[in-house]
């Protein structure tokens, strides 16, 4: 693997999802295995859990984290090629991905989609051109259309706390009052896909993921009918697909609450956070044995720590 | 100690200012003993020696810092209870603190009051909340209310440099241009009265601190007869707590210059820092000789690294 | 050597050149000499390179950066002396220095000039407040006036890349869109001097710089005729010096195009970037085999590694 852009760079899911675990249960075992490296993480967007995971991650391997805060603390970036740059980009993103090569032995990207162009969003530039002009492996910790090290860690958490070796998952839309990106849920159906779990989705009608990415899965309207029998709930709000980037206030009914959960097969709750309390679901969801949510952020640590390892020894 | 949120939490007061002069003394005795231990420090508000001195701490222990700048690089928080979010804040306190305690082994917060409302500040909802959520060890840079790591930093500062065991110690209000916080005067007149020095407060009137807390002290509002004889003199401004949050310039002649100092034994001239120079004090006084001010800062290292150790080896 | 200021701080310069070349070909020669010192890295303004490099040379040597980003992440402040501090300056450089002199074992300070007013600029106050006040040595990572480590690193990349002990060098004035400082073509010459290097200057009328800094050079206003025969472009844009801080979008012919390069004698292209392209220079030259813009960035970790051994060993 020379750069981890999604999930269709991993050949061998089962044995990845093997080897997290093996990291999370002998910690010790992979410990400051690259002393003195530089890791550089680059963030165009707010983060907590992957600021800190993959920090932790970091650490853990021996590696050296510099945070690299895009119009905070440095130069904005052109990403277009042949202009001339006499706007208010400084810096070409060919120039600064070889010069953070030169300083760096490896770079994790962070950027969002403006969702005002689904074309626009659909190239994931700024990802792209980091791996294009960079020498050195570079890994995606969310871009504009999807979250591999997320829906990795997801598939982790699932396999950790089913009961069954294929089981029933529902990706649930739920309320939001902001557009919010398709990275989370794109990555999460592609991982049960690759996985072969019996996976559908729940959402109103007009907010239907990409079908690129939904295409032979069942697509239903009736939010409660969807989750009887399932084994595992994922909430995550979208913005509209078809409508592209638009919000609706007219689905507040889509809450994740206690009556919807107890149609299930005494399903998991799963949320890849941050979540908005008793918008995308209640407390009591959300604070219910049946709550993995905080499984989840601890588990991202792991999925960081293969990555960069293998990434680094070029596995 | 489980926490670290003021001076109650702290059993022997004369046991701790031995052991931070021992290890300010000593300061290889202590070094690398937690290795490979993540501290999270997290800031609401801005700060340099505390930033500066607990980065130092937690290097000298071994321990690798991970700043949080909140609203800044990350999500803003909710602290209210079983709201629905539908607001600007987007991850609850909840889910930050049991999130950010998977990721690391103890965490220092500092949060400022906004000082509009006395019942809101007096709760310290941001600190507790740490306190209450989070399965790791909490320790105070500066609440609404309570400052204890600069109180305990003063006291032995005040240690190391007093010729008697029971120094006469004047709290003075200084003028500011802006409302500021009371939690440095709060820590300050609670840490006296731990030690049972001999502390008396200067303020102009309508400048008297939370009764709570000057409880059963000598208030003078006649400033220069306040300096007569005492040993040290601690300047500080603070905001009305009467008139809550107010500030006023008509005692701008209170700031503490070389005349006033005259009237003293020969005192030493402490400040928490920053320090607005002639208006709070005057360049001649926080010059001399008499001035501890860079020496209270250089403390802060050695006051966080014992808390700080304290908290992880839960002595 | 106790502070590094600029360029003139450097006794033998050949012997840094050549120290300089040392670890780069040898870096674990220099590995880790300096376990547990801090080093405090100020930030004024934003910045990619300097950034980068000075926290992997910091990295190198065993030191421990801590980034200080001024008016981000810590209180602005005061460089007037005997002020009054009762406007928006809530801390004095005196007091700042001496406090970060307690916490790290030396600092790095980067401040840019306003551009308003020649005088105040050519003062350099921030970096000489911190070379004044502070107990530790200070290293200048490009003030209002000057920018040593960049020129120090273009002397050892010209070094490298000669074919001849006394190089043609070129400095030519480049079209720009805002105000650009001084500091970066200043350094270059008082580099280009100190090594008696055939250096000449390209600059449209009103756009000489600094004449105590230009002095002795020949000057040239015709950019096509001042490329014939070098062996070295350094294309770099700044504001007039005459006409304080000024633009013109009236030379915008000045970029460096290949037309121009094949005036030269094969001359390899420079810049200290980040670079604008295709106003600055073309995407052609900055991409052509000649270009040593990514060699410059790598030289400054080495460079940087350099002065901050040597400031250490007081060398």
């Amino acid at each position: 693997m020379k750069n981890f852009y999604n999930l269709n760079d991993i050949k061998d899911i089962n044995q990845s999802i093997d080897e997290i675990l093996d990291i999370k249960n002998n910690i010790g075992k992979y410990q400051k295995i690259f002393d003195d490296k530089i890791i550089g993480l680059i963030f165009f967007n707010p983060s907590l859990r992957t600021r800190m995971s993959t920090y932790k991650a970091s650490k853990n391997l021996g590696l050296e984290p510099f945070f690299i805060n895009i119009s905070n603390n440095t130069w904005s970036l052109e990403f277009e090629d042949g202009k001339i740059m006499d706007s208010s980009n400084v810096e070409h993103i060919k120039d600064a991905a070889r010069v953070i090569s030169n300083y760096c032995d490896i770079i994790g990207v962070r950027s969002f989609p403006l969702l005002k162009s689904k074309e626009n969003d659909a190239e994931d530039q700024i990802i792209k051109s980091f791996i294009k002009y960079s020498n050195i492996p570079v890994f995606n910790m969310e871009s504009s259309i999807a979250h591999p090290l997320q829906a990795l860690t997801d598939l982790v958490t699932i396999k950790e706390n089913s009961k069954v070796k294929k089981p029933k998952v529902l990706l649930t839309w739920a309320p939001h009052i902001k557009p919010l990106p398709h990275a989370v849920p794109n990555s999460f159906v592609r991982a049960m896909k690759k996985m072969n779990f019996d996976i559908s989705i729940a959402n109103p009608k007009g907010f239907d993921l990409d079908p690129t990415i939904s295409k032979g899965l069942k697509i239903n309207n009736d939010q409660l009918d969807a989750f009887k029998g399932v084994d595992f709930v994922y909430a995550k709000n979208w913005s509209s697909f078809e409508n592209y980037g638009k919000v609706s206030s007219n689905y507040n009914d889509w809450i994740v609450d206690e009556k919807k959960m107890a149609k299930t097969n005494n399903a998991k709750f799963m949320h890849c956070l941050p979540i908005r309390r008793n918008l995308v679901a209640t407390d009591n969801v959300i604070d219910s044995e049946q709550s993995l949510i905080i499984d989840q952020s601890e588990n991202r640590t792991y999925t960081a720590q293969y990555i960069i390892k293998k990434l680094l020894k070029n596995g």
